[in-house]
Parts: structure tokens; C-alpha cells; sequence
């Protein structure tokens, strides 16, 4: 399948190099046309691997994951364009988070979140949140943790959710998948990050994520 | 040890049962001297159950927990007392949800919390959040749960933490707790409450919590 992929960071990158592995041709995007991370990556991950501008990546992808961080994502796929999303499944990886101090704080969160900023942007795009609430490396390997863990998903789209659930499953190897809802429920994964951030600096491993257990 | 209570909405209730059938003697405070519910409960729980007002609840306990709604608890702890709090451990499982509609929202988060409104309001209080991120079923019975999930404790005072930590493993059977570090961390657990709804409306059991993995 054609992937685009936007945002040249480590969570771009990543997923690029799994998604190149399994064989698809993927192109990851970034504001500038040869972004040099994005170049280094296309060179080292072989000839499916690609790069181009925000708006390249957009027309490339049959589905388009967004890998921009959560302040500069709206701004990325405004550059995209919405006539290269229209109808297609954008799989939102960012988290609205201010970096700018040590203490993280979202830039939105509680009564709205950037899901829903998201898919209110690009009405004519189908949004699933996920894998927000891991590490760029528990992305791309879940099985790597000690015990099976949980993804989430959220979307308004049930058609579009179940494909991004094949996808979790099939490309990344996620068994245990729960569908919260629809998009407003991007609200409850991007407030987790609060804790994921607590979890983050007192785990031992860098590498973890939660697993819901009931009785 | 007397314990005093403060609320008398399930999670005071609850707690207060678990204490009384661990031999400890309970007092459950508020607004009013003889809450019917209050009432009630001692008549049933046995002759180690009291009831009173806030502040009656506070002079009585060399423990105090914060089972007062989110919205209520600063108010509830104002009538408790600062002089009956002060040097006291104050172990808070409340959350600042905003039960007005449907979709739940907290009424402080992100870049505050409960858990520090109280601390800084109370500074002669040795305030520990814990138990917020779970059913009150969950919180004096985790062992019910088909594995071992995590409670987790955020607060300034590492004695007090450590004596809650004693408290959450010996009397509620807790056998994985999380430190989060200093007051501050009550974001990150107050903040989990929006996923913890999501996961309610789709879970089918009622009673779950979360386990944190690692690799």
C-alpha cells in the first residue's frame, strides 16, 4: 500500500522503517522538500522509501498517518491539503504537548482535544486516534513488552476504525485492541499522556505501556 | 487506629466498612451531625462505626480520608478544620469531575489539581492522592481483579507516602504501588480520570483497573 507520513521525527521515521520492512512504499513528509532527516532515512530504509513535502506525502498516501508533533500538526495538515485528505483515513498519532517546560502541559485538553480539533479541520477525512499513549518504539513492536498491553482507538468512522484495527494488528502486531469510541474520545487518551509523562520518569524501563485488566 | 471519613457519599461508605471489619474504629463526617446515610451505615457496620460532622470526623482520626465529591472537598476539608488536619496525614481519593453533563470534564486539571489545591490550602496537611483512579469496589478489594494491577501515590511528605503505601498494601490487599513522586503528580492521575470514564462505558465489566508493563 501507498503510505504518507507526516512529521520527520522519530515517530515518522519509525514507522516509516517498519512499514518500508513490510514491504510497503512509503513517503514521509515534512515542511520543507528535502527535510535532511528525511533524506538520511529514505537513503538508509532502500528504494521504497521516499520523501517529499507535507502536500507530496498527502497525495502519495491511500492512508496518511500523522506523525507531526500535536503543536505544529493542525499547521501540517493545513500544508497537506485538504483536497489531498479528502476521504482518506488519517491515523493521528500526535499528543498536544507544550514542551516548552519540563512540566509538560497539553496545549488542549479536558473539554476538547486535538482529535477532535483534527477532524473538525478536515470534516471530509476519516480521524482514528491511536497509539498516542506509547512510545514510538512499543508503537511498531508491542511484543517486545513482558505481557500483551492494550491499544485504543477512537474515530467516528466504524469502517475506518476497523481497518486502522487491521493495521494495529497485522503491521505492528497489537492483539488487544479497544475501540473507546468516537473522536471525542481522543479527549481521554491525550489526557493519559499527564500520566504516561508521571510513569515515564519513574519506570525503570523506558519501554512500557498499560494493559487494562477487569475481573 | 481511629480513622476519620470524610464524605458519606459509596467511596466514604465503602471504606468506612473495610476499616470497621479490620478492627479500626471509623467516624464518618458530614455537613450535617446525623447524615441519614451516615446514620444508617453506623447502625449497620457495627459498634466500632460513628458518625458526626466534618470537623467531629477530622478531630477524631489520626488518619483522615477525602472521600468528599471532587467539587465539594475543599469546601468539606474548610469545615473539617485546618487546626484538625494540621500534622496529620490526609490520604485523598477524590476527583474534580463535573458530574453536570454527560461528558464528564474536571473542573481543575492540566496544569493544577485537586490533589495540590488541597496540599496548598492544607499546608500543615500531609496530603496523598492515591486510590482516585479506580471504582471504590477496586480500591479496598484489588485482589478481585483476574490479575495484579497498580495503585499509585503522589505526595511531598516520603514518611507519609510510606505509611500510605503500608496502608493501601495491609489493609486493601494492594501488592503493586506505583510512587508518582510529589503533590504535583495528581495531575497526571486526576487527568487519567477521563480515560478511566471511556474505558467504563465500554468495558463490560465494572470493575477494572490498569497494570503498567514493561519490557
Amino acid at each position: 500500500m501507498n503510505v504518507g507520513i507526516l512529521g520527520t521525527g522519530i515517530t515518522g521515521l519509525t514507522i516509516g522503517t517498519k512499514l518500508v520492512e513490510l514491504g510497503h512504499d512509503v513517503m514521509i513528509g515534512s515542511r520543507e522538500a528535502a527535510n535532511p532527516d528525511a533524506v538520511a532515512w529514505a537513503q538508509d530504509a532502500g528504494r521504497k522509501a521516499l520523501y517529499g513535502t507535507f502536500r507530496n506525502a498527502a497525495e502519495f498516501g491511500e492512508i496518511i498517518f500523522n506523525c507531526a508533533l500535536g503543536s505544529a500538526s493542525l499547521e501540517a495538515l493545513d500544508m497537506a491539503g485538504a483536497e489531498n485528505l479528502k476521504g482518506k483515513i488519517l491515523i493521528d498519532t500526535a499528543n498536544p504537548l507544550d514542551h516548552s517546560t519540563d512540566a509538560w502541559t497539553l496545549t488542549v485538553c479536558n473539554t476538547d482535544s486535538l482529535g477532535q480539533q483534527i477532524q473538525r479541520a478536515f470534516p471530509d477525512t476519516k480521524v482514528v486516534k491511536t497509539l498516542n499513549t506509547v512510545n514510538v518504539n512499543v508503537m511498531v513492536d508491542p511484543a517486545k513488552l513482558a505481557e500483551q498491553t492494550d491499544a485504543f482507538v477512537s474515530g467516528n468512522d466504524l469502517e475506518a476504525k476497523a481497518i486502522v484495527v487491521s493495521i494495529l494488528r497485522d503491521w505492528f502486531g497489537w492483539t488487544s485492541i479497544i475501540d473507546l469510541g468516537d473522536i471525542s474520545t481522543s479527549r481521554a487518551v491525550e489526557a493519559y499522556l499527564l500520566l504516561w509523562q508521571s510513569l515515564r520518569k519513574v519506570m525503570p524501563a523506558k519501554r512500557f505501556n498499560i494493559k487494562v485488566v477487569a475481573s
